[in-house]
């Protein structure tokens, strides 16, 4: 084995010159693609490594494992989505409903940017393993976000706790949903597709017609500031 | 190989006593446990006959091979509610908006009914193959068949035909995203998710709330005819 060089088995603390990823980064990248386009189970961690162009012991100072490659990657597809879930439920000041539609659209830009579907990875049966017990958990506190969120709008505050939940699930679904048709239509504006989305989570949450292009005003200021 | 018994080499018409399924059906329930418990590339076609309680060579008279079983079990998820929604877009005497909610409120319960999350299969990479080609060619015509309903409907008519688009692909993202979090309230009713769920489609759709509960009210009634 060489010891110089990029191929050496010791972790790159500086991004690569061509990409400008950290080896990290560039490791998340080439499982993405792998898991998204070969599958999960199809996919070796030595596939991983050589498509991020490192050997595979190097890849073991970054991730102990398949399994914990894939955690960070599905980690990484709520973790966002919740810390701005959690700024804004502090926001009080605030409309519920600019909020909310405010997280919806962060949401779906997520759910939808990057090159590769990574919530197509939700529903690998591997997830179900404690492994991924802290996605999970992540996820659950973010659909408890929008939970909160929807009850402290005027339509959500009207609801009864049983149809409360079930309201919520709708609009976590619906958001989830982009998964399933965000590459139907390619050409389509993501920023377009994503506030459009927030819209109809609105009208999910019960908000009149009218009230929307207000609300969607007030959603993108707080998305701007 | 003994000749007589359940297990020799030949296709068997008649339905097992003890499930009350045919072999076919046997094998398609036994590979879409499988394939959402422990993954489609895990699974043998060995594995789907045992469990079927079959050999492999018999499984073979019933299907070409995993990836016909699979296509099997994913138009099994599309085919009855784009019969039903054909069935609905030829009834212009009853209006649009009741013929929609009972459409989402079918497919819903078809997404959701039966043991197996198999929406979850629609995700897989391996779906993207020609093999599958037919099983893509029956949801386009699922997701058309949403649009042309959506179109006829009062406040379809009146959207401009790029915006009627991203409602249908709401709409139906809506429906679809039932795979998501379905199993995430199992003691809930299902029947009551279904309507739930076709409800916040009329609400994507542009329904005012007002009108909600005649039109549940005509689609149930179009549901039970």
């Amino acid at each position: 084995m060489t010891t110089t060089g990029r191929r050496v088995g010791r972790p790159r603390a500086t991004a690569r010159a061509e990409s400008g990823l950290t080896a990290r980064e560039e490791l998340l990248a080439a499982a993405g693609q792998l898991f998204t386009t070969r599958g999960y189970t199809a996919t070796t961690t030595r596939a991983i490594a050589e498509r991020a162009g490192m050997r595979q012991a190097s890849m073991y100072h970054y991730f102990g494992g398949k399994e914990d490659v894939l955690a960070a990657l599905l980690e990484g597809t709520v973790r966002p989505s919740l810390d701005l879930a959690l700024a804004l439920a502090a926001r009080d000041d605030l409309p519920a409903e600019a909020r909310l539609w405010a997280l919806c659209r962060a949401d779906v830009a997520l759910l939808c940017g990057g090159p590769h579907n990574l919530g197509a990875l939700y529903l690998l049966p591997e997830v179900r393993a404690e492994r991924f017990a802290d996605f999970r958990a992540v996820r659950d506190e973010l659909k408890a976000a929008y939970a909160g969120l929807l009850a402290a709008t005027a339509a959500g505050a009207e609801l009864p706790e049983d149809e409360l939940a079930l309201r919520a699930d709708l609009v976590f679904g619906l958001i989830e949903g982009v998964i399933l048709i965000r590459r139907e239509a390619p050409d389509r504006d993501p920023a377009d597709f994503a506030s459009a989305t927030a819209d109809a989570a609105l009208r999910v949450a019960g908000c009149a017609e009218h009230v929307l292009p207000k609300l969607r005003r007030e959603g993108e200021a707080l998305h701007a500031g």
